[in-house]
């Protein structure tokens, strides 16, 4: 940290960690105040305070977003939910672009109902199957629009109830399937607490950088 | 389980699980007596009940032992804290041998001093490069012994504290690096406990069954 002491601006703020503390208005003028650079809201706290107003408030406060929280959750029990889930996702594309976001994170959602306490099943192929479809239903939205999704693996004890994309190889596996070109439509979001235990991670951060 | 519902030999129990409830001997004796065909015991009930009285005990018994738990926790702060393990380990191998157990399983250990809450550092690259050597030089006296090592992939969750072998990949490729000829003198213990959750298991068994 010696290095960044100077310089807060190359610091990021994910404003999931202020949830309790602070609303989003309040996050912005804290951070504009110590000249911290960049922030990384999540989208209940973008629509608690109104997307228009959030934007305004970004720009006056010359705050760069490093990425907006979050795609995702695109398991589910029927075809009915199948689709919610991408319509959500394509108003999560709307509201990134919305807000200037250099991409849209995702979360990919795993077994239907387990976050809940409640799996409607065990089948993690499944799981993985619809995560891919929806990734790939919304990255044709998401070129439209011209917004980046970035997929971030999720440490593999949220496996079952979070995301079923759990190492950094996988998530490559499908950037490379459903972005063979590498346009840079499709990419990850890595988060130390997620990937610090994954023996191939140096190796594939090579991968997604070469 | 409707296949096995006829067939209890098929099962094997893992002492640790009645660890609370039973001392070893009523362990094998309620196993022998429900037709349970196999065990895996743990170093300290063998200890506790005295192991040349286990060892006759699982003869009359016939229980046949699917693995005995555990050497490894190779880690350590410094020299004499890896000369302890390797001796203990070498132990652990010698008791295997007593029991006629088909392997000793390693689980591989982690940052010295997580497992009570005080890891004395981070360093998990430091810690697999013990955890390699620990092998290797475990495999050296097992071989002698006619005593095959598995390494057990422990979850991700586990691994600062108990094992920083995290997938079946990784243990594969240790196999491959220590045992190149596929003697059998190395291979793998998985527990699906731990490993349900890897997107490249499936492809991994076939390598370890190829």
């Amino acid at each position: 940290m010696r290095e960044l002491a100077g310089d807060l601006s190359l610091l990021s703020i994910n404003t999931a960690t202020l949830r309790k503390q602070l609303a989003l208005s309040a996050v912005i003028e804290a951070c504009a105040r110590r000249g911290i650079g960049g922030l990384s809201p999540w989208r209940d706290q973008v629509q608690a305070a109104g997307l228009a107003q959030v934007a305004r408030h970004l720009k006056d406060a010359r705050l760069v977003l490093t990425g907006y929280c979050r795609g995702g959750f695109f398991p589910a029990t029927d075809a009915a939910g199948l689709r919610a889930a991408l319509e959500d996702n394509r108003r999560a594309v709307d509201e990134a672009k919305a807000l200037g976001a250099p991409c849209l994170v995702l979360v990919a959602g795993a077994l239907p109902g387990a976050l809940a306490g409640k799996p409607s099943h065990k089948d993690i192929r499944l799981a993985r199957a619809q995560v891919h479809d929806g990734i790939a239903a919304t990255l044709q939205y998401a070129r439209g629009v011209g917004m980046p999704l970035a997929i971030e693996p999720l440490h593999p004890m949220q496996g079952a109830d979070r995301a079923c994309i759990n190492t950094l190889e996988h998530a490559l596996d499908i950037c490379d399937a459903l972005d063979p070109g590498r346009t840079g439509a499709l990419g990850v979001a890595l988060d130390v607490y997620h990937v610090w235990w994954d023996p191939k991670l140096a190796g594939q951060i090579a991968r997604a950088g070469a």
